[in-house]
């Protein structure tokens, strides 16, 4: 009982350190963390660039390794420490946690899936419990707050915009399809609508005739009015106003609230709403 | 008579079903509708792609004809269903329906038409109908208004950026036009212009001279900064706030105005407001 | 006297006619005048396509003379009918009427001065006047203001923003110089980054070593931030509303003005307001 | 001592025209340093171009030295007017000064140095300066102060933005990196991934397979849809209202608040506020 009670204990150490930010282990531990997870990325990416010697090629599998290793024994951790285990890997840290390790353990059956390792940088998003006293969260939740606000507007919008895409793209096609090879299909024709009505550009793809030039030009036009159109709902939800100050004054007769700030008489049963 | 009314309850209920989304059967209608018209234009995407083999193909075509015979009973049943069937021949839907089944049919004299059926993906706007008790109109009818009050600005603005491409297209027409062979035409120059100005920039055509590179960069410049002018005209409209209810109540005993919609007694003097 | 009065009537009469647009004649001498305004402009964009045969580009030159004739008469006309010639013709249309005729009669000496017509599509705008009753102009007002108002913060950010260009193209040139010939000096450099800030983005010049591309996309972050700028501040201004109305209440005893819509005494002399 | 005294005349009055534009010959010395900081760039630029002929070239060399040489006493009398030299020495452009001046005696030890002068470009910041008097500096500051308090919400955006690219650009790796030699690493894609979102698009890398092209579709409908956020987030600052001037006065008859700062009597009671 009292070795079940010391490992108790250790479990509830081990969580605060690994799971919360407040206490100064914790804070070391969550920093620890957040730079591997950098350097991890880091490899990852330079090993996918060809241009390096061997040697330098075989260093940076070796330390993909010991991150993957440094990472599962994390993984494991957190499981053996935290209550409900389940609702953990099941949340979107724990998911996360868990798709960052596999890649390289699935390396030795599909070749290439390393890449894939990639997605452990969204555990960076970590980030943010870091901060979590300093009051950036609240910018950070401001900005979620109005993008979910404005989520059924935009997706209204985008949707109206993918229909336009799409007649679109097939018209060019019937338009540019015979004479220019890039035009070769319509899939390919909405991929272009897409990139000219973003106003990315990239041009690979791009019209030759008059006509298709016309109707390219339209649709640019469109692309950069309606431009404004996500950006005028998200700054209005972004600009709306937290409710304004309840005057806390009460009635003295009645006991009603909200009356303005310049009132004198309750404006509900008429008694004098007494000396300010 | 008794045939004639069966005929009449039949009528009403198909067109209970087809024209509105308020029953089960009207909804469950309505889902499979959106549901062959995507896979419809799907089919007819796919049959535009050249690299798949011939049987895929001939699958395409027979699917497609498929679609469009469903898609003509549908329409001939819309037809006979409602009421005014002129109106309904005439109205926004009723077009899009006819044209979503004609290109199938004309591609027996037209080769290549078919890339036109496309323009059924119109029908999919139909979607709305499904959600017009969710709420979510009030999303898209918010943005569609948002975007009708600002027709008159966004056309002024459209107009006077229309005139300065064409004013900058035959400027840079005859910088660029004896180098660049890229610039061999006016109306080229001012596709250029548009594709520069809305900050596309394909790269298809790109000024050479040093003078015709200053005078694209000023134009980007100016496309940078006044790309801020559509976003404006709709970001206030869409942050206009419906007028606030004015109250026209009166206090009767010191004609004091501007009381909240709830008041009972006049908050200036005191006096009872009056019977609501 | 009397044919002095006569004539004096006739030049009343067509000034009416030709500077005006309130009385039917001259709305449709307006329009008459736009629609040709618009086949000048077309046929001198036709002009400079070069894969017209012969005798179409033959009809071009012939109906090129036919409206720089037009439009010459015109100008003398309006020479003619004017009160204060000075005036006009040193007035923004008066010079751009005299440009639109002038590099016709220069083509004798200048080749290729013919594209410098496309300036005559500038006399388009004079389609604000026929609109002046309509409201219309409030809205282009209402902008035109708003971009007045706006200038000076607009001229400072793009004065940093081009100070910023030229030494982020510089230190390309620098990183990019030795080993991609397209940055070979620094004011195509400086063209580059103007390109990329405004996210144009031909692509006909773009970096290729690695710290390169780095700078690349801090440069195109940077202006994907900075786009919001100019938005804001023209945002800001198209949404400053008019001036709150006056309440035109004036105090019985010393007369002044200014008092809240709520005031029940002068708040200058103490005196009562009076019944509203 | 009188010599000291003379001295430090001297230094006074040399301080007055370096370092302040109030007196005419701080403005005259302020705007010929403009006019020299501008043609020192200018030359700087050019000297870049490789097709100018040698003797240009060789005047252009002379030129830089004559500028270097003139901004070296400049910034020597700096040291010497200023009262906290260190203190000079380190601020902003005091270090922007000397960075100015060394690349050219650098380039006796590295070539091509010389383009890092355009980093004395900078010192036209100092143009705000001259106007500081005119209130110019008022829209300036008003917009450094929206984007400084903007700077933590951006902040969190553009760290989010990254994250997703570098998802983004490992995915497109994985995907395009077998077929397409423009995805060779994972550092290339991510660097593609940036070029999209921010809707700029060169086309030097560009997906071929259809579903690289359909994830960078959704990519750039994402990047196109985000833009806003930014845009709000400026737009939001630039319109909040400066704190509107909170008069502290109580009517001492009836202790009522809110009254305006002109207010000489209660609006509420008509006692008199009390002496101004």
């Amino acid at each position: 009982m009292n070795q079940n009670s010391n490992r108790q204990a250790l479990r509830d150490r081990l969580f605060t350190i690994i799971f919360e930010a407040d206490t100064p282990a914790g804070k070391i531990f969550d920093v620890s963390l957040l730079v591997a997870i950098l350097l991890s990325v880091l490899v990852v990416m330079l090993e996918s660039v060809k241009t390096f010697p061997d040697e330098v090629h075989h260093l940076f599998v070796v330390l993909e390794w010991v991150f993957t290793i440094f990472f599962t024994i994390e993984y494991l951790l957190r499981l053996y420490t935290v209550g409900n285990r389940l609702k953990y890997a099941a949340s979107f840290f724990g998911i996360i946690d868990l798709v960052s390790i596999l890649p390289t353990y699935l390396s030795f059956i599909l070749g290439g899936a390393q890449s894939l390792m990639v997605i452990r940088i969204l555990r960076l998003l970590r980030v943010f419990r870091i901060f979590k006293l300093t009051g950036l969260m609240d910018h950070g939740n401001h900005i979620a707050g109005a993008l979910k606000a404005s989520r059924y507007k935009i997706s209204i919008f985008l949707y109206v915009v993918v229909l336009v895409t799409f007649v679109f793209g097939s018209v060019m096609y019937f338009v540019e399809g015979g004479v220019n090879e890039s035009f070769d299909s319509i899939p390919r024709s909405v991929y272009w609508c897409i990139v000219t009505i973003t106003t990315v550009g990239y041009g690979d793809i791009s019209p030759v005739t008059p006509l298709g030039q016309f109707l390219a030009s339209v649709l640019m036009i469109i692309g950069y009015s309606i431009i404004a159109v996500p950006t005028g709902i998200i700054t209005s939800e972004i600009m709306r106003k937290p409710p304004e100050k309840i005057t806390t004054q009460v009635c003295p007769h009645c006991l009603s609230e909200g009356h303005d700030a310049d009132a004198v008489y309750c404006k509900f049963c008429g008694g004098h709403l007494g000396n300010h």
